[in-house]
């Protein structure tokens, strides 16, 4: 059941908002996957492979396709880069990512996540995933803050 | 031949830089694209379906290998969205690549540029880059700014 207060979280940090992102996905959780997100705001959305989805209704459709098949991925971050001003903050990184039940390894996704801070905090603006090339190991990347 | 005043040109708007970004594509040129480039900075750049390349050697080395086919590439952009802050701005767009010579039409490729504003204007920090599904058209959408 949705939690009415997941809304009204506030992410004072964009690690926070990253944090409750993937944590979303694990759990397969549509209403907390959506709160992480700018409201009032031209939200972007892509998906490994898939069209650019523009603004809330298609955003939230995407992920409710995705969840569809439900709680079965499990993410491994690697690879950070944060890039962080007053009102936008750019994330780098690589998700390794399991499907449960699964022997196969999909090769790491390239992710550009960028965050808006408005009056609550932190949320997403921007989440750009698309399929690396196969093979390369990117497991034991550490994080890096330059700004 | 390299134009050594290139590396002083000051980008005073993102949308300026982004233009010298495709202009650098369309004439093949390695050291105007590398100008275009944040300094001092760990800029990514991924090519569709290619790995992320951090790092200055890494992504002069990904377009040098690109401007060796040529100057065979044409840029129409779409559908961009932009979100500027004081010290980073994002864009969302679609490019429509033309390869001359070729009759076939490739799917649009969807884009995530990012620029940093430094002493010498606005540069490149991110562009990540991802092949779009077959069959979508973005010709016509029109440029919208959100902040």
């Amino acid at each position: 059941m949705p939690d009415p207060t997941l809304s009204k979280t506030i992410y004072t940090t964009p690690q926070q908002a990253e944090a409750a992102f993937y944590e979303a996905i694990e759990r397969a959780d549509l209403e907390a996957m959506m709160a992480v997100w700018a409201e009032d705001e031209e939200i972007i959305c892509i998906h490994p492979g898939g069209a650019r989805l523009a603004g809330y209704t298609a955003v939230r459709e995407g992920w409710r396709q995705i969840f569809a098949g439900g709680r079965n991925l499990r993410f491994a971050l690697a690879g950070q880069v944060y890039s962080q001003g007053m009102l936008l903050s750019v994330h780098s990184l690589h998700e390794n990512i399991t499907i449960i039940g699964e022997q196969r390894k999909p090769p790491p996704v390239v992710v550009t996540n960028v965050y808006i801070r408005g009056p609550l905090g932190w949320r997403m603006l921007v989440h750009h995933a698309s399929p690396g090339p196969a093979g390369s190991d990117t497991q034991h990347e550490k994080p890096k803050t330059v700004h």
